[in-house]
């Protein structure tokens, strides 16, 4: 197997290739208020993520998706945009919501890798560190993630 | 209204009912096979969380939920277990997954309040800092966040 085809195959990238300063695009993606309620019914059942009246009255002037909503959504967008062989797979990471996601706001991720580590003990893998901004339609960030990512290498 | 009513009312805590150590525990929460998939066919569809066959052979041996499954299902407990003011209301944080929720796992939620630290510039509330660890039914945890919470002050 050439490494090109060592590269490309399904055209998905291992932690040799990737590079800091690396970034990533993410499609499109509409909230509206049903999903954003149907979200906050099963996962986040608070005033502000469900009733109009309430949310108006509450600090945030306004109906918002729950920011576990904002963040899966993020992860969706993840795996459309980001070909990482194996999976975009987090071990964790730190997360900011810097303002609210809004019914009608469309948003869309864009990522940077900021870190590339080899594993010294598991010979097999790493870890990248990626900054992902997920952006309303006003290039806003509505989240500022950093994750750290378990990243396969590339079989000899 | 007596400091009594004002603390009690709802029985919702407020920013200066808050102390270092305070702890809340959450109910349990049984994860299935089929919510599992469901929620990753929406918002994470990869493989590990999709199909058994696939998730035997990656790197968890077998299918897992996807951490943001954990964090929504964290946060629900979060809200039904932490009575807060104006609600559970978080501006980020930190999350880590050390070992992954696989199906039939139960799930509760252990929060104790690492800090509380009033706003100079708004006097009407403050930030507290939550520690939340997600445990199964081994009591290993699954999840371990430490959130910023948003609280309002206690109305004069």
């Amino acid at each position: 197997m050439s490494s090109e085809e060592a590269q490309a195959g399904d055209g998905k990238l291992y932690l040799d290739d990737l590079q800091v300063g690396q970034r990533f695009t993410s499609g499109p993606h509409a909230m509206d208020e049903s999903g954003i309620k149907a979200f906050a019914r099963q996962y986040d059942p608070q005033p502000y993520h469900l009733d109009e009246a309430a949310a108006k009255k509450s600090l945030f002037g306004g109906l918002v998706a729950s920011g576990w909503h904002t963040a899966a959504v993020t992860m969706r967008l993840l795996v459309e945009s980001v070909p990482i062989a194996g999976g975009v797979l987090g071990a964790g990471g730190e997360l900011n919501w810097p303002r609210p996601t809004r019914p009608g706001d469309v948003l869309r991720v864009v990522s940077e890798i900021v870190e590339v580590r080899p594993s010294r003990s598991r010979p097999d893998r790493g870890m990248a560190m990626m900054r992902s901004e997920t952006r309303n339609q006003r290039d806003e960030p509505v989240q500022i993630m950093t994750s750290r990512l378990v990243v396969p290498r590339r079989p000899a």
